[in-house]
């Protein structure tokens, strides 16, 4: 989840100022509108320690017009608050209609720091979250508009910082609480705070989870979401309808600013023929070997494949059916929806597939179109295709909860190849049947795709249902790749006790989703 | 929660027989709408054993068009579905837009089943419940309307229909899963049904709790209320706003059939004069030192106090007021908002006055208007006001969570009696300020009124903070009736350890409510 935070994005200080002027501009604006608007703001900031929560609230102090804006921390609990039920200190620092409360870790701090510490489980952890969930609706259903913030740092820069600011602010380094205990225990940390966000991010009340480790960066990209999402708010209060959100908010201008995780991968990457070959080969046999063995200890597998026009998606899904006996595997081809499937939830057409113990089902193209296709083309509403990325994460854990091992490839290929590969297919007889006109409109929107992708891949890339990224310009090297996973997973699922033990156990239930 | 279950409702045969006719050619009528309009529709089958959960359905399928109705139930799980994931049997049962599909049970049945048996924890039957929740959302925000019907019958009834059960259908008493145990434990199946039925009644999926003991009652009642669900939904979906559901579905024609929970207040109980000044002058003496008592133990105490105008709240509450130290409680007057009260949400007024530890805080008249004064008058939307019942119960479960001890007096005088005061308020000087033309206005709307106050405490009387409903047309009575039930509960309530150990613990946060 917070690999879309990682990828080192930066901004220059000349980049910097000559945005921040009109960035500031825009703000005060926009601060005038709101108070017209009687819409309440309610920014809440939170994120690993010594992301610098505290310098973003300066600075966002520092450009609106404090007239309008509240500042609110929760580091110690007072007598009077201590002596009410628990929200009460949250309804004191509610903003009035047209104004902003900014609240330094708001109603996240505790439930994160006591999951972190082990004061409660996760199902105690849970169970707050969804009256969370439960209180921003309210909120929302009331007109507010809330602005949720997760700073995040990469383990090496956040040891950094914490040293530089042992160095120089020797006053804050006293008060930090247990200091030690955040670097030490990053990756528990990051476990605990993926938990959060996935379970409360919703379409309404999203979390944006901005890289920290540039300070000029971080800054601006602040300023100009929470532009955005106030833009968006307004417009939609004076339209009575969501705004035109499909462009995300402008983010600060540098390249190196505008680096995303599709960036980072290396197309480059090639496998000579002859070791494509020798793989191939040997992959086939591990993986109808395996499919063997799934359906004796009867564990089900989803297979899914998302990825650009001319992608690969046809030949990589080719390369393992052909392996595994037909008995064992269905592959669905999701094209547009028939009348029945019209007829019903966008998601219905899916869980229609879902395999039986033991057996695998592959889906060429999948309920992403929600996200994808439909978002782009506008075939979803706008809180349509942004209240999906939550339905998709509950549709995928209800899968891997009852023991389905799911595995999901992205396959990405330049802007490059894709024009030779359609060139190519237009000029083989055998292959003109796989280029449309829809083909070559698709490729024009390719700046929103690669967008929609980004924001997909970071919402719904969680612990137990990651996406793997596939370097897609070399057909060998992809292919290669994306059996090389599937055996890999495989194996290690289908490994000892063939009662999976970590799945879900509803309400008491004891599911056996494995046999003997 | 039951109590409005339990008021002996009953149709005569003539009575059904006349309205029965008609009912099902509107109800066919509608289904023909329906298909147009490709609304789809899920109704739910729940209840206490015996109940007729069956009946109903074979009088539902009677009734309509069988065309457009499917009915499922979740009897024995197949193969087919014991080897997916849980929700796959349930996607199955979907209805295509337009039709209706009736399910027995539903998704309600295993968690009802696991919880009763004592397979699961609260907690784990919470988190269920919680995905339950998202899952009817989601349903409805792609366009379902979801009814959802709730069988009760009293304990005796229960034991009846089971003894007539066991000698008319053999066959099927044979097959009743722990037949013997549904009846002897009547109150804890009761406390699983309030748990499941309060966590899940949203305002856009409600819950219809159906008096179940007379058949013909049963039945009409299902039908006008599936009928008046689907014409709400209906004219929503062609307003693109909510219908005027201000008026709730007609329900079956007898007198009989009309019997609320306030009618069955017994209004002539009264107290003779010396009684109640022995009676008020000892309780006087008691509530002020229970006062003390809860103050010295870091108790609050949140005193509500709803009724009819002119039902005498005023005069209950300075009883109360005069003979506790000023010190330890305020009194709170909720008339129309304030300016900075109207610019935050509707509850922010009344999170301001919760009481710190060991202080008490009267309300006279509460968040309660938001589902009868706001309801009636149209100050509130249709969604507003709905969604309020569980906004509400989740606000009091917070107080009572943390410690407060809440309660909800609504005082009740019959319409003569409202008249008698209201005329004498005219003609006394100095009470003449207490009546104005409003109270005239409001008077007209008694029906309206009426109906909003039994929703309200059919929706709001829960476990942990249940209404008194306090006869009114005697003052004496009225008032000697609210201090000792005051005075019961403070006295049972700050009995033994100073600390409550039932208060909710937030995410493993130890709350200490109570001090030495």
């Amino acid at each position: 989840m917070f690999e879309a935070t990682k990828v080192g994005r930066s901004v220059s200080k000349e980049d910097y100022k000559a945005q921040q002027e009109e960035l500031r501009t825009q703000l005060l604006a926009i601060q005038h509108d709101l108070k017209e608007s009687r819409i309440p703001v309610i920014i809440l900031v939170s994120g690993v320690e010594a992301a610098g929560k505290g310098e973003v609230i300066n600075r966002l102090n520092e450009w609106l017009d404090t007239r309008g804006v509240q500042t609110f921390a929760f580091w110690n609990e007072s007598d009077e608050e201590r002596e009410r039920p628990r929200y009460w200190r949250f309804w004191r620092a509610m903003p009035p209609r047209g104004e902003i409360s900014i609240l330094f870790g708001g109603w996240y701090q505790t439930p994160i720091e006591h999951r972190f510490n082990g004061y409660c489980t996760d199902a105690e952890l849970d169970g707050e979250l969804n009256r969370i969930v439960d209180f921003e609706r309210m909120l929302i259903q009331d007109g507010a508009l809330i602005v949720k913030f997760w700073f995040h740092l990469s383990e090496a820069d956040q040891k950094a910082r914490l040293k530089e600011l042992s160095r120089d602010d020797k006053s804050r380094w006293k008060m930090l609480p247990d200091k030690s205990k955040f670097s030490e225990h990053y990756a528990t940390f990051e476990q605990v705070a993926e938990r959060i966000i996935l379970h409360t991010d919703r379409g309404v009340s999203p979390w944006y989870l901005i890289e920290a480790s540039d300070r000029r960066y971080r800054d601006l990209t602040v300023g100009k979401t929470l532009l955005h999402a106030i833009r968006s708010r307004l417009a939609e209060a004076s339209n009575g309808d969501a705004a035109n959100n499909l462009v995300s908010p402008d983010l600060p201008g540098s390249p190196s600013a505008q680096i995303t995780l599709l960036d980072q991968l290396d197309l480059s990457l090639s496998l000579p023929r002859d070791q494509y070959k020798t793989d191939l080969k040997r992959l086939q046999t591990e993986i109808n070997e395996l499919a063997w063995t799934a359906y004796n200890k009867k564990r089900s597998t989803v297979l899914m494949f998302e990825g650009v026009d001319a992608g690969g998606k046809g030949g990589a899904i080719r390369r393992i059916t052909t392996a595994i006996d037909a008995r064992l595997y269905r592959a669905i081809p999701v094209a547009a929806p028939t009348d029945e499937e019209k007829a019903h939830h966008y998601l219905w057409r899916f869980w229609r597939h879902i395999p039986r113990a033991g057996h695998i089902t592959l889906y060429d193209r999948s309920w992403y179109g929600r996200v994808l296709v439909e978002r782009v083309e506008g075939y979803a509403s706008d809180a349509e295709w942004r209240r999906a990325y939550s339905e998709i994460n509950r549709f995928e854990e209800q899968l891997v909860d009852s023991g389905v091992i799911l595995l999901k490839f992205w396959l990405h290929i330049s802007q490059d190849e894709q024009l030779k590969r359609f060139k190519d297919r237009e000029s083989v007889p055998y292959k003109r049947y796989k280029i449309t006109e829809d083909d070559w409109r698709n490729r024009e929107k390719w700046p929103y795709y690669k967008e929609a992708v980004n924001e997909m891949v970071a919402r719904t890339s969680t612990r137990h249902a990651a996406w793997t990224l596939i370097e897609g310009d070399d057909k060998a090297y992809a292919r290669v790749k994306v059996m090389r996973t599937i055996c890999d997973t495989l194996s290690e699922s289908l490994k000892g006790d063939p009662i999976p033990t970590a799945g879900y156990v509803p309400c008491g239930e004891k599911r056996i989703v494995g046999g003997g």
